[in-house]
């Protein structure tokens, strides 16, 4: 798959009969080879939600006349939607403080190909995993940040996104609380990991807290980062088991292999298109 | 859901473009409200899967003139499908021989509405479950099976389940082989549950096999029957772990817990007309 | 193991040099024949635990002197202990209201054996699973709770727990509070399970609340019942994946899956004496 | 713990009454303080098993003189033992080829103190993880092995081992099978990864092979290698969720999540001294 030029569409709109008929005959007008398609009714919310990816080899519309061709059916169905094509990847931009766990991870799942995408760049308040940046070849700018200055670094921090046209903003342990304006410049477009199951243990020191409560299992969340601190929509989860012989340390230890497990399915998840967020939760598309 | 008619249609056919566009334009000319939708294109073996419900409600094609109306599209795209109305309960026949630990658990959930099936017998090779049978009302046949009277006893069960109309048979911890006969009879129409994680351990005695090797996991699978032992389509399943600690007896209570819930999963599916085998694998739809 | 009498040392005191010598060689002195033994040091809280278990056969100490022989070891350790005899099956009640999923569950693990107990009664405020109980041979008390007449249903329960000699009470899906005084009465005596991963969705309608929420995987928590209400020291706990495909009826359903099995966990081991509560935590005893 | 100097005993022998006290009034005598003591009786092979770390500091037997002074317990009860001190790290050897999804896993575990070791090399068939060992600042020995120069290839490896003293091998996806010469040398010294779940496709291509049999969980296994390819003592094993979606590549990217902790666990335990391997299976103490 890789290999071809393909492009993905991700539809929501108010449900009705005759959607899937609509969009499928759209397609097979100008010959799509459909790759790969999933929907989604939520009947309470009265939704349609899809995604469907086909292969550009043969298929006879111009992506730069797909907007213009496709509106009537967006427009009649008042639909929302976006295109996105495989030969164009995404930029994505990773944050990190000290902790560089998830960053190695995600850094060796990117050189080996499994995450799509570029990394023009990984910003940080420390010096501590410049090294590891420099060894797959990434600028790491440091941008320190105190309760004085932190207006004055998030916009250095945008200045720099902007300058590297970033997509997506990954939070891979980044130890620092985004503004609010930080949060709405990029809606559904900066993904944090968590490391607790949410919404049990938001907020700070989460290992320290499952500990004390006694719990059997510990968790991680990935998830957009909104207004509100650790209740974004979640995107992935997973747990895994803990007894009365591990103490803070080894829930830390045993949580890192979480926290690398459930940011990367979400960063990859999200850079093939995969999440469609709505009402404060995802849908993810096989 | 469960209180509307709804109609399923599951299809397999060579892929090809424009096969969504014409099921869709189908379904749209009589106005079907589509409630779900799922399909599969397989690259490898160039098949194209699907698995859509509608609402009967407001549809105007009288599903006795569903087949005629639908074989033009079927013709042309060589599809094998099967339509199923959720009106007409499917009729399932259960299997059991002295444990009793996935009947209890079948009958409690069709009990409570789980299963949504009618069950008018259960045969067995012993006694041992009946009073449990009458608990719930359910006619109980016993059919004793020596190696001198297979022929008989098989001739004696497909009278039993002809009269019944039986189209699912659960093999639910049923000790007995059956002929390859009786499985060309039903084609992927039988479940049974293996205490195994297949391929892992086929055949005799898991779980002393199990524990023989020293695994740490042990598992279950829940697959249609063909006439190879334990090789048919793999519909589910399900591990659990285990340690040093864990003796025989233990994998087996262990194992009891996997057992249930990998067989009334595929069972669930089954009923729901969510599998599709070929290749001797299975898509489940979701 | 079962048909061997044996006797299991419950355990907890401060940690101390020479702790594990002292019970060691006290059964020594009378030739037990050790079964399993586990202990466990909490360095934080500076305590020693241990449970061991061993084989009454050859053990020349008669468990009626059993007390005074071990006392001059407990005093000079300070110990909290306790002992149970394999011959003496733990008394078990079962409070229940509507769903029976966990009762079913329960009662037909009581019947195969898996749970070593006697369960004189079951106690409800509804009448719905009489016929259940009734199938399996045990008394069906039905009390009516009202916010009016709280405290004397509970005096009535009382003398139906005390006539029966209970040990044990777990709350099978039982959907009223219990009073503070009925709690202190059965300290670490009462098991409840909890549909959700607790601390998550504690109180109500935790189903309903975990899919508003979207979360990625449903939990339950079987934990002993405290003054505060799903607070107490948590025994066990699991969770299941669910997907944006599953509606709230589909998390109930699955949450019965993670009900049963977590309640029958922690009902086996409070059964078998592995269980030790402290700072509102457990140890589980392997 | 990690800086404090502690000693682990492991022990093995026929089980006979008094071992717990023989062993704890040993280490009373020289005023031990027991920080875990975990323990295992097989009652069908008659074995009993022991871990026990106490602190050195206050432990009046200098450890040069523990092996004479012990002797005559060890004698007495026919033990096998080993005791290892926290002061002498292992010196583990990594052994790699192409993938090096595993070795980047291994090395920054190593580097953040998670593996509590040191690592004087690497030795791969191939040039492509020269780089990343170089980062972590560890020698990298590219040793090519063909058909013909097996004995040669292996002679070169064990020159190095034993310049380096090295206590554990650790193959992270290294594809040679090593002769038995090389594993009778290393009797539970070697660490395999294999990519399934045991003993289910065993040898090459499991992945292919789980694919194309249908499975729903793949899995991986870590475990001391013998003679017999894919045969010896299993360490860990994990496994995860694939569908009907997943083609063979998929599989091959989820299964690598499993391989970096299936085989991280196997090395940490080992690494301190939980594991006991006889009769083909291991205990791993808690």
């Amino acid at each position: 798959m890789s290999n071809r030029h393909s492009a993905t569409l991700l539809i929501s709109c108010p449900d009705s009969h005759g959607l899937v008929a609509a969009i499928a005959n759209f397609l097979l007008t100008y010959n799509a080879n459909i790759l790969h398609a999933d929907q989604h009714q939520d009947p309470v919310e009265n939704l349609f939600l899809m995604r469907v990816q086909w292969d550009l080899n043969g298929f006879t519309l111009p992506m730069d006349s797909f907007a213009a061709a496709f509106a009537p059916i967006a427009e009649k169905h008042n639909m929302q939607w976006q295109v996105s094509l495989s030969v164009r990847k995404p930029r994505m931009a990773i944050f990190v403080s000290k902790y560089e766990h998830c960053l190695v991870d995600l850094l060796h799942r990117y050189s080996i190909g499994e995450l799509d995408c570029d990394i023009p760049l990984i910003i940080s308040n420390h010096e501590d995993c410049r090294r590891l940046a420099e060894f797959h070849g990434i600028p790491y700018h440091v941008i320190a940040v105190t309760k004085d200055n932190k207006a004055e670094a998030e916009a250095h921090q945008w200045a720099l996104l902007e300058e590297a046209d970033v997509d997506l903003i990954v939070l891979a342990r980044y130890m620092q609380v985004l503004s609010q304006k930080f949060v709405e410049r990029y809606p559904h477009r900066v993904i944090n990991i968590h490391h607790s199951f949410l919404p049990a243990f938001d907020g700070a020191k989460p290992y320290h807290r499952a500990f004390a409560r006694g719990v059997k299992l510990i968790g991680a969340t990935s998830h957009y980062v909104t207004e509100i601190l650790d209740d974004g929509p979640i995107i992935e989860q997973e747990v895994t088991r803990i007894s009365h012989r591990d103490d803070v340390e080894d829930l830390i230890q045993k949580g890192r292999d979480l926290e690398r497990i459930v940011l990367s399915r979400a960063v990859r998840w999200h850079l093939e298109n995969r999440i469609l967020a709505y009402n404060n939760k995802t849908v993810i598309f096989d």
